[in-house]
């Protein structure tokens, strides 16, 4: 299924529902009668029910609502992991951002790093520009992955157990406060820098992860386009990586990386603008769009 | 005041209460019924009240208690900086385990990354060096900086009326994970790998932030020996650093940095054994010790 976050544009935005999309996304089905708190985390593996009750209610018109950020306050940082698909780690290494760089453009090990929870919106919400003082603020599209289940020392081969779904985001960046601070956490935590959405599609959504497509567009211009068979380190190790070390949790997000294309890659570097319009769109998932303001 | 959780050693470990220790330390003021949720959170802002109450209730030997980690769970990642201290920064820049080091030792800008949540623990909790599957476990010492009144663009003037107190914290930190993953986040967030503590000591209880010395002990000998002074980029800073760019919220923790004196400061580098024992302590917080497991 792909369940969404949502207010009734005719109502209070703060209300926020919880439902799925339809398979032509053209109408939600309201589910606030399996969780009234109106966390989709609620519905980690109630799939099922998930399935039944969208079969009884009356559908909403897509058009009459608006879509929230599925996770809207994380109850931890999100994990990102850097440099994680090879032409973008090439492009990364030559621009002279990377503060972290070592002999090589491709990482003997995940980088691994975080946004703060602040960070998250939703679809159609601005990518306040105004906010990074480095005007340097750039785009990340990625695949996100939602935890289902905790644990710890989950092996490759367990990890997909353990995910419950995925979701489109926007790792957004400013270059300059990341390449000055070194560690990356302050360029990648401005508040509103990690639009989110817009749907979790669960993992029976995805009939084969390897072929899905991501591509970025700035105003209508393509500027990333990579399947997730690209990654350097691919879903599997990344959990593991993690619970190696940390317990991971339900609601835990991991943004996988950004492929080639972001805008530090070109010469010389093109930074977002006021008014750009930034879509980041996974096959299987759908389309987040952002204005920058 | 010097806030602490706690539970009694009679009764059961998981119901933690709220209290004040005494002037001496040997007594515990119990302040449950300020806060019924135990959330030593929710007396930022309430000292008069507190001190009213703590006047009149029956005290509690500390002997008879545990003391607890202050915030069991902070609402997001713990916020650390690096390489804050002159002689530290150079010692890491020497030791080859900074990934993430540029041309000159003292960094421009301040080195800010996280720390899991799942990372506190509390006085006298083990530190779990057997996570640690890169055996290369080290102790930072550390001021830790709690926030009391949020907000964002906070200046340096203005920035203490931002904090509500301070605690003892242990940055504990995986050497070789650190350096192999550059960004710093995985190596320092195995489970359990921040105790902290023993009380939050408010800002009315210090009388000099500049004169408050740091020292960590292992096994009995000095390892550091500091004062708060000495760091490059102080607490107002910091603030000011971090604000520009997130929104800070009360509860927030900043952990300031370790001065030199760690183990891979050391030819060759020295980490923790299984028994040891890590005891770090700032004046006019307490002592915060703890066993390596």
């Amino acid at each position: 299924m792909r369940f969404v976050r949502f207010a009734l544009k005719s109502g209070n935005i703060d209300q926020a529902r919880i439902g799925a999309l339809s398979k032509d996304s053209s109408q939600i089905l309201p589910l606030d009668a399996l969780c009234r708190s109106g966390d989709l985390l609620d519905l980690i593996g109630r799939e099922a029910e998930a399935e039944a009750l969208a079969a009884t209610v009356t559908p909403i018109a897509a058009a009459d609502a608006t879509l929230l950020a599925p996770i809207p306050r994380p109850a931890r940082n999100i994990f990102c992991v850097g440099k994680n698909y090879h032409a973008h780690a090439a492009e990364f290494h030559r621009s002279g951002f990377d503060a972290s760089a070592g002999q090589s453009a491709t990482p003997d090990f995940p980088i691994i790093f975080t946004k703060a929870s602040n960070t998250v919106t939703g679809p159609g919400c601005e990518i306040p520009s105004w906010l990074d003082d480095s005007q340097s603020t750039d785009y990340e599209g990625e695949l996100a992955v939602i935890i289902g289940k905790g644990g710890r020392g989950i092996s490759k081969e367990n990890a997909m157990d353990h995910v419950w779904g995925y979701t489109v985001a926007n790792d957004v960046t400013a270059r300059t406060l990341q390449k000055d601070h070194r560690q990356w956490f302050i360029g990648k935590s401005i508040d509103a820098f990690c639009p989110m959405g817009p749907c979790i599609s669960t993992v029976s959504e995805i009939a084969d992860l390897n072929t899905m497509r991501l591509t970025t567009h700035v105003n209508g211009e393509k500027r990333q386009d990579a399947v997730i068979a690209d990654l350097i380190f691919d879903i599997p190790t990344l959990i593991e990586t993690l619970s190696k070390r940390l317990t991971l949790e339900p609601g835990d997000i991991i943004l996988t990386g950004t492929p080639e294309g972001v805008g530090i890659g070109m010469t010389p570097p093109v930074y977002l603008a006021k008014g750009d319009v930034v879509s980041v769109e996974i096959s299987g998932i759908g389309l987040l769009e952002n204005t920058v303001a």
